[in-house]
């Protein structure tokens, strides 16, 4: 794990691992909502929640329980998008998913239930900070808000209609700015609206997620032609098997890393209001320009 | 439409199709979201929510969105269910099913927006009272803890797990408080809990939730036998196909339809505490009894 990605990691998995120790629940539902959560994985998501909670000074044990729960939204969408009527997938994190592990009937359930616990996770830590709930409600709209049909859901829609076809450069970054994007930025402002942040830092930190989530999505889709199927505990290639238009398809290799370290370049210049505060997302910035190659 | 479930259907409609003009989402997603929830349904679980509401003199307008929330989840659930790895059906409230329409893919992905929609709906709500807050945040806490692994989610577990097994009246119970009695009850609870509630009232109306709970599912099971399939509007004789063990299975039709009776009784009984405020409730445990027969 790059040291990036380390400062939060423990904290995150600590917490997650409390929160998923669910007493008189379903055995198979507990099993399998744990195994698909601690299988692994950057945390890249609720770290970057941490750190935009910290850019206005924020206290990391009040957006602690959004980080994880963004986590927890974040594996039930590879539990959906891996079973076999989505993408197909048996690997994921270097292990069996969900529904090779469970079946298919317990993998839909899992991803549900990890869908509506994320809600349950955030509900109880806004009850428990009552001073400040009108900002734990905007953060939580805001997750909610990325994660649904306005976000995440319209760009996997996007995602099952494009195979097969051929995508202008405009539509492919509307399918990411929903697919990947929506949840990334969603990440960062939930930890940002916490500290009930003047505009000027939404708008900001907006152009710092749309342009890392941009990155992400590219790279992501570079790493599935030259990455290392191991290191990355994905089976790669897929999305010429599935023919899906990337930009490495519409661009090639070369020139998507040339527009990814474009997009890396606009997402630091934005974080410059922020001062020194904005060491840390800078660095994570060029992480995932750089990340797994 | 029984005239004691009319009083609030309307209302309950126009809203839920008001919430569900989506601007600006894939115009699929937007299409099963729609069909699933406009198919019909008796709107039963929002209507709880609101005849709660009503019980200590609340605000229907207040309350609405968490009743039209609680009905966008019980959809959910049953395009899941419905799914071929589920209960693979396709019929349901007399059409086809959302997998039948748009595909397993698409199926998978209406389910998850809906649940997330779901909480969507709500947090606007809870941010346009803002007066209010706390107690909304109980009553979407109070929705999602009946619909997620400690409620519903549990139940279908068992309901998957139980199929072929032979379970006493102790498990059978708990396999139903969870699959239906968990979200009839948290859709009363939660109207209540809007109007700042005294512990009595709380439990007086756990106490008739729990035994309405149980009953509605007992004449479901019921009339999966002895029901008419094109007034229910889904698939009959499920159960015996599936060897789902049921309370007909237990006891034969007789002796299930006077545990029935005895538990609506008994929720009747409960509602005592509300005086003259409890005759809608009175008259909808009556209706559960005898429904569609």
């Amino acid at each position: 794990m790059p040291e990036i990605l380390n400062k939060y990691t423990e904290i995150i998995n600590t917490r997650l691992k409390e929160l998923l120790d669910l007493k008189q629940v379903h055995p198979v539902i507990k099993d399998a909502m744990n195994y698909s959560v601690m299988a692994g994985g950057k945390r890249l998501r609720p770290t970057l929640n941490i750190m935009a909670n910290a850019l206005l000074s924020g206290n990391v044990r009040e957006t602690l329980d959004i980080a994880c729960a963004i986590e927890i939204i974040h594996t039930y969408s590879l539990v959906h998008d891996d079973l076999p009527a989505m993408d197909n997938d048996d690997l994921r994190r270097g292990k069996p998913t969900s529904h090779v592990m469970f079946g298919e009937a317990f993998a839909v359930l899992c991803g549900d239930a990890l869908l509506n616990f994320a809600y349950e996770v955030m509900m109880k830590n806004a009850l428990r900070h009552a001073s400040n709930m009108d900002s734990h409600l905007k953060a939580m709209l805001e997750v909610a808000t990325g994660a649904g049909v306005y976000g995440m859901i319209t760009g996997q829609c996007g995602d099952i209609e494009n195979e097969g076809q051929i995508l202008t450069e405009a539509e492919l970054k509307q399918v990411h700015e929903h697919k990947t994007g929506a949840m990334i930025k969603s990440s960062l402002l939930s930890g940002l609206l916490l500290c009930d942040p003047r505009q000027e830092y939404i708008d900001a930190l907006t152009v710092y997620g749309n342009n890392i989530g941009l990155t992400f999505q590219i790279i992501d889709d570079v790493l599935d032609i030259v990455g290392d199927s191991k290191k990355m505990g994905k089976t790669l290639g897929k999305d010429k098997t599935s023919k899906k238009f990337t930009f490495p398809t519409l661009y090639g290799i070369e020139k998507s890393m040339k527009i990814a370290e474009e997009k890396t370049e606009e997402a630091v210049n934005a974080l410059t209001i922020f001062g020194t505060r904005g060491k840390e997302l800078t660095d994570l910035a060029y992480f995932i320009l750089k990340r797994e190659r």
